[in-house]
C-alpha cells in the first residue's frame, strides 16, 4: 500500500479497551499504522497537548479519542492539533452515555470533533479510514470492498432467514 | 493552491439555508470548490442516492449533510458512498435538536456519520477542510493560520474585558 | 378469508429477530400472508429500496419496519412508497431506545411512519391488521375477536386475584 | 371518487386547533370526507368513548387523534374501536412535546397507536389517506401524484438555490 | 377504629403486582379496608369507567391506579370520579419509567391524578392513608406513629454505624 | 357549607406567584378557606419547618407546595407533617420544569408528595378539594358540579366547532 | 478583612459575560479580590493550563469556571491545579444546558468540579466565599450576614403578601 | 498535620454506603478527621438540621451530603449553615441517577450545593480535601503528591499497554 498517515487511538481510561480494541482491530484489517495509548485529559493534561501538538509532525493523520462522563478528551486533543479528531463516546455506569455523547459532539465553533455513535468504535476506525483514503487509492478500494461485503453479508442473511422461515 | 476535492453540501430543506449558509460560508474562506444542493431522504431519495453514489468520480471529497427532526439524510448519503459523510443537526420545532442529533449520530457499524453539534455549521464546514488539509499543505497551513488568529482573538477579548473591568 | 394484501416485515438487522418475531406470530395468528426480510437502509439501501418501490405491485398492502439505534429503515422505505409503514423502534445498547424511537417517529411532513412502541412488535402487527381490514369483514371481525378475548382474559385475571387475595 | 370511508380528526382541546387545522386541509385537499370534534379523553369520556365504538359503523375508516401533555386521547380512542387510530402528540408549554409523544406512542400489547411526530398533523393525514388508498384506487392515485409533486418541488427548489448561489 | 372509606389499588396489568404488593401491603398495616383489581384503561376501558363512576358510592374514598408505559389508568380512572386518584407509574422495560411518569402526571386542567414516584408503591398507600385520615384521629395517630417510627429507625442506624465505623 | 378544613398555598418563591394565582382563584371558587405564604426551604428553613409542623394543629387539610428548580419545599414540608402535600413543580429558566418535576415527585419512601403536572396550579387547587371532599358532601356536590361543567363546555365547544367548519 | 487570596473568574467566551455578571458583582459585594479572563478550553488551552498551573502561586484560592456547550473549561483548569474549581454551566441556543451541566458535573475519579445550577452565578461566588470563610471569620460573618439577609428578605415579602391578598 | 476542620460525611439512607464508602476512604487517606452520619432530610429533617447549624461551632468545615432519587439533603443541610456543602447524587433503581443529579444542582439562588458526578464519592472526598487545603499546606502537599500519582499511573498504564499491543 502507498505510504500511509498513521491513526493514533487515544482512550481516557484502561476500562475502556475492551470497547476501543474493536477500533484497534479495523484499523488493522485495513493495514492502517496504528498507535494505541491511554492519556486522559483530566490526569496526564500536558501529555496529552504534547501528544496532539505533534501528531501531525509525527506522522499522525488523523486522532481517534474514546472517552466516557464528562468525554472532554476529543476537545482537549482537537484544541491542539488542526488534524481531524474523531470522538468516541464511552458509555459509563450512570446516564447511558448520553453524558459522553453531549460532552464530545456539543463542541463550540471552530473546534470541531467529529463524533460516532456511543461506543461505535468500529465507525470511529472506519471513518479514519474514510479520512485516509481520501488520498489513498488503495485504502478507497478497501473500502469499497468492505462496503460490497457488508451488503453481500446482509443478502446472505436474508437468504438463510427465507430458509428458516419457510421450513 | 494545489487541486483540490470539492465539498458538497447538502440540505434536507431549504429552511435549514440560515443556519447552513455558514458552513458554506467558511468552506469558501478556504477557497474550497463546494456544491450545495437542496436533496431530501425522503422526497427525493433517488437524487440523493445517486449523488452520493457518483460523488467520488464526479470529484468531491466530503460531504455535509445538513437536516433537522428525524434526520436520515447523513446515513442515506453514507448508505452510497465511503466518502466521509458530516452531519450537521438542525434544530427544529420541537425537542431542541435532540431528535436530529441522536439520529444522526447513532449510526450503525459499518455506516459512521461524523457528527458535529447541533446547528455547528461552521464546524461542519472546518472539519470538512480538516480532511481535505490531510494531502494538502496549502490547506493545511491555512487551518493553522485559522487556529492561531481564533488563539489570538480571544487573547485580544482578553484584555478588552481586563480595560473594561478596570475602568 | 377474502384475499388479503401480503404484510411485510423489513428488520435491519439480524440480531432484531427475537423482538420481531412477536409481530410476524401475530400476524400468522390473523391468517396474514407475511414476508419477512432482512434488509438495511445503511449496508443494502438499493435493496431496500427496491423492495418498496415494488412493494404496492407486488401484492403488499403494509410494510413493517424494525430498526434500532438512528433508525433510518422506516423513513428510507416511506421515501420510496405511498403504503402506509410502520415503525418499530428497537431498543438497543445504549439510549434505551429513545434514539431508536426519535429517529423513526420524527419524521418530516410528507412522508408519515407509523410508529409504535419501542419493541412494541405485537402492536406493529395489530395495526397492520386493523389497516388491512378496513376492506376485509373477515380481518374486521378477527380483530373484534381479539378485542373481546383481550377483555375476557384481563377480566379473568381480576377474578384469580380476588381469589388469591381472600385466601 | 369511490366511495370512500370517513376520518375522524378528534383535538382533546379547541386550542389544538391551529396545528390540528392543517391535517384538516390536508385530508380536504385529498377529498376525503372528515368530521372533526373536540372531545376530551378527561373531560368528556363517555363522549369521546361512544364516538369511537360507533365510529366503525358510522362509516369512519380511521380516527386521527391530537392531543397534548399527558395525552390519553389516543390511547381511549383506540380501546373501543379496532379501527386504526393516529396519534398526533400536541406540543405544549413545557416538556416541548416530549411528555404527550411519550404517552402517545408507548401504547401496551394489544392496543396500538400509530403516532406521528409532534406537532405532525399533515402527516397524520396523509397516514389515513395511505391507510384508505389500500382498496381506493384514486386514493392511491393522488398519493402517487402528491409524492411526485413533492419530489418536484424539492428539485426545483434545489435549482433555484442554484441560481441564488450562482449569482 | 371508626368507619373509614375503602381504597381501591387498581392496577393496569397483573405483571404489576410485585410492586403493587407494597401498596397492598401498607394500607393493610394501617388497617384500611382494601380492594385490588386488575383492570385494564385499554383492555377492559368498560369495566374500569363503571368501576370509576360507581366507586364513590360503592364506599370507597380514594383509588390508587398502577400503570406502566403510555400510563393511561390514572387519567381514565380519574376522568370518571371526583375522588382522588393517586397515580403509581411503573418503571417497564425500556426508558426507566421516564414514559409512565410523564404519561401519569402531566394531566390536563381539571383532571388531576395526584402522582408518587416511579415504583414509589409504598408512598401511594401512605398518600391514600394521608387523606382518609383527614377526618380520621384514629388514622392520624397511626400516621404520626409511622412518622416517629421512621425517625427512631434512621437514629437507630447512624447509631450503629457510629459503632461500625469506630470498630 | 359544613366547616372546612384550611389549604395552605406555600410559594418558594414571590416570583411563583403568577402560577400559583391560578390555585388561589380555584380554591376561592370551592369557597376554601386559604392561606398564602411565601416561604423557602433553602432561605427560611425553619419558618417552613415550623409551619407545617403546626399546620394540622392550626386547622389546616392540606398542604399545597409551589417550587421550581432543585424543588425541595413539597418535601421539606411533608417532612414535618402528615398532612397529604400536594407539590406542583414550577417552570423556571432553563430544563423546562424538568428539574422541578424529578426533585418533587421521586420521594423516598415514607415522605410521599402527590405532584400534580409542571405549572398545573389549577390541578393542584382541585386535588386539594378532593381530599376535603371526602367528608364534607357540599364539596363533593361542587366537584360534581364543576365535572359536569367542563363537560358542557367542552360539548358546546364541540358544537361551535362544528358551526365553524360547516359554514 | 484580613488577607484573602483572591478569586478567578474564567469565562469561556464573552458572550457568557450577563450570566457571569452576577457571580462578579456578587464577589465584589464581600470584598473579594477578583479576577476575571476570557479563555477558552479550546482556542487558548496553553493560555489556560498555564494560569491554572500558576494560579496557586499567583494567589488565588479558588477558580470559577463558565463554560457552555461542551463545557471542558472547568475540567482543564482542574486537571492543572488542586485548586478547588467551581464549573458553571452556562445555557446555550440548544438542549437548555444540560449538555453543559453534564459536561461540567460527570468528572471522572480524581479530578472534580464543583458544579452549580445552570446559570448558576451567583452561587457560584457563594460557594467560593464558603470556600475562603473556612480560615476567615469576617467572610464566614459576612456569609451569615447574607444569609440572614435573605431569610428576612422572604419573611418580608411573605408580610407584603398577606397584605395583597388580604386587600 | 496542622490542625485540621473535620469532614462531615451524611448520606440520606444506609443503603448509600457502598457507594460513599470511597468517600470516607479517600478522606481516610488524606489523614482527614471525618464523622460519618445517616440523616434524611425527610425522615430526621430536625436532626439533619441541627447537625448542620451546629457544624461550623462543632469544628466541622466542609459538609457532603449523600443522597439518590429527589435528593433534598444537599439542599437541606446547605439551608442551615454558611459551610460550603458538597453534593453527591446517588444513583437508584430508576431514571439512572438524574432525578438525584437535578435535585442536587439545580439550587436557587442564595444556597449553592457543589455537586459530583452521579456516585462520583470519590471526587467529594478530593473536593473536600481541596477546599481544607486552602489554609493547610500539608494538605495541599498532599493533593500535590496525588496528582502526580495519578499521572504517574496513567503514564505507566500506557507503558504497559503498549508492551501488551506489541506483543
Amino acid at each position: 500500500m502507498a505510504e500511509c498517515k498513521k491513526v493514533a487511538v487515544i482512550m481516557g481510561s484502561d476500562s475502556d479497551l475492551p470497547v476501543v480494541q474493536k477500533a484497534i482491530d479495523k484499523l488493522k484489517s485495513f493495514g492502517i499504522p496504528t498507535e494505541v495509548h491511554v492519556m486522559s485529559a483530566h490526569r496526564t493534561p500536558t501529555q496529552a497537548a504534547e501528544f496532539s501538538a505533534n501528531a501531525k509532525k509525527n506522522g499522525f493523520g488523523v486522532i481517534i479519542s474514546a472517552a466516557g462522563k464528562a468525554a472532554h478528551l476529543g476537545g482537549v486533543l482537537a484544541a491542539h492539533t488542526t488534524l481531524p479528531v474523531i470522538g468516541l463516546p464511552i458509555k459509563s455506569s450512570t446516564l447511558d452515555g448520553l453524558d459522553a455523547l453531549l460532552a464530545t459532539v456539543q463542541m463550540p465553533s471552530g473546534i470541531p470533533v467529529a463524533t460516532v455513535a456511543i461506543d461505535g468504535a468500529e465507525n470511529a476506525a472506519i471513518l479514519a479510514v474514510q479520512m485516509l483514503a481520501l488520498e489513498n487509492k488503495e485504502l478507497a478500494d478497501k473500502l469499497e470492498a468492505m462496503k460490497a461485503d457488508m451488503e453481500a453479508k446482509v443478502i446472505e442473511k436474508d437468504k438463510k432467514l427465507q430458509q428458516t422461515l419457510n421450513q
